[in-house]
């Protein structure tokens, strides 16, 4: 029986966690949100990404809570860390907690490699691939505008290309068109299913005859189908063999996609918006999902994401973790991680950092020909340049309101 | 179709929301947090919970991201408002986040009742009982202890208590004996779940003994079993007709309640930990639970709970609101709107407040003869006296850790 | 895109597999397999157990199948090794197969431990405990017999044990009483289910009565039940609080098991004959057992057994890794390094290694006031001492034979 | 009640096993292995398959292990010596053990056969069909080239034909297109799912347009899809109605095959890789399968094949056995004996033996006009020339690697 519980037992050696801070840094003008862990060895510190774009100041004053429990600990005891901030916050999950979690938790696994000398894929037992293949967002108002846009991608050697185009009330992606996102005034007039379950079909047959065959396509519908939309949409678009179809129904209604996967001929992406390990291990589980994509930096870190990937392994599930933008680096090196070392990888989300992310964010890994090949340096090989951070202060923003610019012609407001 | 979906159509009046504010307090110790939404009736603002005792800086700064989208709103629309909080969060549900809607959406209903000039019951149908039937909580390091002060309760006219007392390890409630919560290191031995086995039915065999039969007794397990230890506790205390076992399991292990409950005797009453209407609602319709017992402050405000009132009238399942002091009057005056309007309404957990609290919340409801009665004033008919909130400021305290300070003997932290 | 397949892609060093090779010892007599792991980096080499003690001469043959696919490979690659050699067979899974694949596994995590200069329990994220708590098992050919055992237990610090008694057509443990194990010709009856299901619970009373209360009884059915008497047994057997009731159905029948565990009032523990982590992971994600209790070497190793506590923790089962001297101390180090680090940890089941088997395993961990706590050395910390090993050769032996002794009086032969 | 347990019981006459030896011989290159089971009574023996090619020495020692155990057995007690071969293993199942009772248990129904002086097939009850209908492999690099090999196998009769076309980064089969099956160095490019989904209605499409409609056309996926994309492989081939689809899912994932049985708009068949009755019952009891297509020689032999051709009877699901030329013609005529005496016989796999295979089995059945029709001489009616079969001696060879050959394009190992 051991001795004390206060460490809560004899730590391996004498590294000591001495502090823990959170940067929030907007090089491409998205808040995003790095948890710094030091510690007592002279220079050994690690980052993990807990960002939450649109509540980025609440994730802040969470850790100040948090930081007061994890001061004084051994970093090598990730688990139990983890274990003690999530039971301390007593309710518990959800986005800001999660957020934090998951920035401290791939701090910690960030340590645990640079102490160990290896890449963290090399801790979670190696590789099974050696990159990840990525897919990138073409867009445009109009569908041959897209197929510009996923031509070029296809030239830089993209494999698979989410496609989206305008639909009447919002702009290309799924937000409004005004630039004035606190308002949703000017638009004439707003988004209807009907008119979406017709357009989406035609995007596809017109990206087939511009795009041809050997290119994967791909289409996030952004939560606003109901069960039976979504399974109108998943058949009309099987004779164009789409990749997968992403978010069919918003989270609200999750208990009702294994039936809509049951049956949809086309496969169905889902996760994104989960922010616990326990609502995206349902999603596994009940067989709600054929592609599970959570975001690493909002349902718990390498640690709740590498349990997600065991168990979409055993089920037969595939792994396609989201990271678009607003994610840092160094959650796309702990996607990246996890799909070359777990069977169950089915594709990675990419996005391309500009300049200003590569100033700040020295040793990120890049997309190239359209994989993303993980960085063989301890940890996750990323620095932190904090001077460069500095220079791109986060702002109150269109993005605490981005999410929700889109209504019905009725004016009924539509999940983001 | 609606001219313009700025606000999003043209309100019925001319009120607009000036301002939202939290005000954090801790009369008792236990950080409280209140969101005042103000409007232009000069006089006319809005009062309403959004407690998370464990985290409250968080709450604080969330709102900072909300407000500028609910200023200049009619607050008459409170759906509207509340759907558009919620969306443009992107990531939405759990604490933080949901403590801000449950704040914002009780005080939104504060308004509406003000402009009624009716209380809050009123406007959901008026009553279908006069009152709210309450229990409250005996605890002591031994049976007799635990005995004693139910015995004062019953004195009290309560008819419902919750019986706790003393595992090694921890002190009569759950948490650890120590003072200085954020060290465990003195606890010499830790909890025992085959202790605690033993020692249950032995507490409930020793208070119908010293109580008689005429009183129902309660118990919270808080979180610490398995699905099939949960069973065996329940059948040992069947014979002592517990009025209902309280969490059972934590919260990761909600999807296994309805084996649970279907396999025990005796009531099964969960909820406190849910920090959505989505999560809560499931244990509603997969007969998890024979009491659902959510934080309206947790759970999205009293939008939230009246929806899953109808969903536990519809299913024949009972109402128990959680509110045992980590939660400000504005949530009692909720629960207790919703004890006396909803046909499910089972039992109503409560506290009793001291004079500082009754200080800072003028108007507040008290137990009387184990009743809880509500307000027949406008709204919720409480106030918030800012002055004397101000004297009690919440600290960084124990609370941030308190709730997980217990270990097995083996070291392990346990659910809080 | 990688440019080559072959390796099959870049390793991240020189470092490379030079050899394979099986060791077989039986220091306790009971033959144990182990896997040497060889390296280019002088000195570096890794232990694993494959030990197969019924059939462990296939388990060597098989190896020589395995052992051309291997040399060459870079030792980090865990994943990709042990999924290669898998594919290669066609036929996968089952014994023979998988304790080869065990032992190749646990072999790679003691290098990756000693490379990275860390136990193995860090590599998975740390502690969550401190150590592990034990069971061993008492027995005797009558209850009183099997009362002093146990008490001998409880003075050397146990505080879980398993307990069996003599029943007519068998000894005490589950085998023929015979020492001429290859004839069964000697026993005048046989075993009686009738018998046992009436022997059991008076054991069990008999137990408490000598023991007390405080201390957990377990017992193991070794297979011999059906559907109806499992549950029979589990019901005659609640007052007396078993901690788990192990083995209650055959491998063959174990899609009966839900339905069993559904109805016991008692946890039900099984796994220790599932040759694969898919047979495994059914019993968990089919709730078929409370306690999961595989052979780490026969299910696929640490690989195969930390998927599987992922699993059993996302489901809220509870682990209790078999190891009761038919398995060698890397086994035992491995089942340690995932107590202590996953939280679905139950219970570990112990054996008291006698002076040889310390001889041979120098480093090996011993139960210490009942409990097992892992070594802090690198990778296992255990080494293989073979000039001992060589002194302790197996050979044929009853243990070919051992498990299928027992026939019921009509002449039937009864499961394992 | 018997006297003894020896034997277990006094057996009908005096006829014993004296001796129990493998013969591993590969005439097609193939390692085959064949147990024949010697016995007391002058020139009286049995021969069966206990074939694992990738693996055989384990076989051979495995065998080593059991042979004791059989000696001095009456060869009559079939049941009860498998019982007890398997129950002495304790970790029972999987291929290795399997093969070895396969092999021992079809050698002693040989026995019987020949001691009754009658084809198997009477013993189980007389035929109900003269002859088994056959399907072979044609397969070439393009569909032209399968086509053309398809056309041969109809001109010598066929009227099932399995067809395999070339992909990316294999070869027709599924193996690499690579001699040297150690290395996957030179495959330039890897097999990718969304090519093979685009390339298999092709072949369908291509072989109708050059063979016309009046041949049923199969085809074998090899493991290689998820439950989703299965589901819509089978989809597109609906229309080209094949006769059935061979393992959509590899055996990790059998779980999820009921529901992609359900959505699959043409029959499933699988079952090769079932290495136990257990799981081959599972797959028929659970509707995961329209055709249930062991192989004999893993699952059991014919004692659990005409369990497994009971069980399909009853639940309206039919028979393919497994037999392309990985089985010896032992375990062709078990197959064809259930296929003439079963009910529930669907077609039956063939594989057309070359002059070699023929020295060494002398008696063996050819297909005929398409037709498998069995031997009339008592027992298996096929002798096995142990000279000859020293002829050809198995050697180490690319069968040890053969089935994992074949990686994705990023380098990941896929299902054999």
């Amino acid at each position: 029986m051991p001795a004390t519980f206060g460490q809560p037992w004899e730590p391996r050696d004498d590294v000591r966690i001495t502090d823990v801070r959170a940067i929030v840094t907007a090089p491409e003008g998205i808040p995003l949100v790095v948890i710094k862990v030091e510690t007592s060895d002279d220079g050994l510190y690690g980052l993990g990404c807990a960002t939450f774009t649109q509540r980025w100041q609440a994730v802040v004053a969470y850790l100040e809570h948090v930081r007061r429990l994890v001061i004084g600990r051994y970093p090598g005891d990730i688990e139990d860390i983890l274990r003690m901030v999530r039971f301390t916050a007593y309710w518990r999950e959800g986005p800001v907690g999660n957020n934090v979690l998951s920035g401290l938790d791939l701090a910690l696994w960030d340590i645990a490699g640079k102490r160990a000398g290896m890449p963290v894929y090399e801790l979670l037992g190696g590789r099974v691939r050696a990159a990840a293949d990525v897919y990138l967002h073409a867009e445009g108002p109009t569908p041959e505008a897209t197929a510009d846009h996923a031509r070029e991608l296809m030239d830089a050697g993209l494999r698979h290309i989410r496609i989206q185009t305008g639909q009447p009330g919002i702009g290309h992606y799924g937000a409004p068109p005004s630039a004035d996102r606190y308002t949703w005034a000017k638009t004439p007039t707003g988004w209807r299913v009907e008119e979406y379950l017709r357009r989406t079909p035609a995007l596809f047959a017109r990206m087939r005859e511009l795009l041809g065959d050997d290119v994967e396509l791909l289409h996030d519908v952004h939560s606003r189908l109901t069960p039976k939309t979504a399974v109108m949409l998943a058949r009309s678009l099987e004779e164009f063999r789409p990749f997968f179809l992403e978010d069919v129904l918003a989270p609200e209604f999750w208990d009702r996609l294994p039936e809509v996967r049951a049956a949809s001929p086309v496969p169905i992406a889902v996760g994104e918006l989960a922010t616990s390990a326990v609502e995206a291990a349902r999603l596994v589980r009940s067989h709600a999902v054929d592609f599970l994509r959570c975001h690493i930096s909002d349902v718990g870190g390498l640690s709740a994401a590498r349990r997600l990937a065991v168990l979409a392994e055993l089920e037969g599930v595939r792994t396609a973790w989201h990271s678009p933008g607003d994610a840092s680096p160094f959650a796309v090196a702990a996607a990246v991680a996890l799909d070359v070392s777990s069977p169950a990888f089915g594709i990675q989300e990419g996005h391309v950092y500009d300049e200003a992310a590569h100033e700040v964010f020295p040793g990120m890994i890049d997309i190239v020909d359209g994989w993303l090949t993980p960085n063989d340096a301890p940890g996750w090989g990323i620095d932190l340049d904090e001077a460069a951070a500095a220079r791109f202060p986060a702002t109150f923003s269109g993005h605490d309101a981005w999410a929700a610019g889109v209504r019905a012609p009725d004016g009924a407001l539509l999940a983001p």
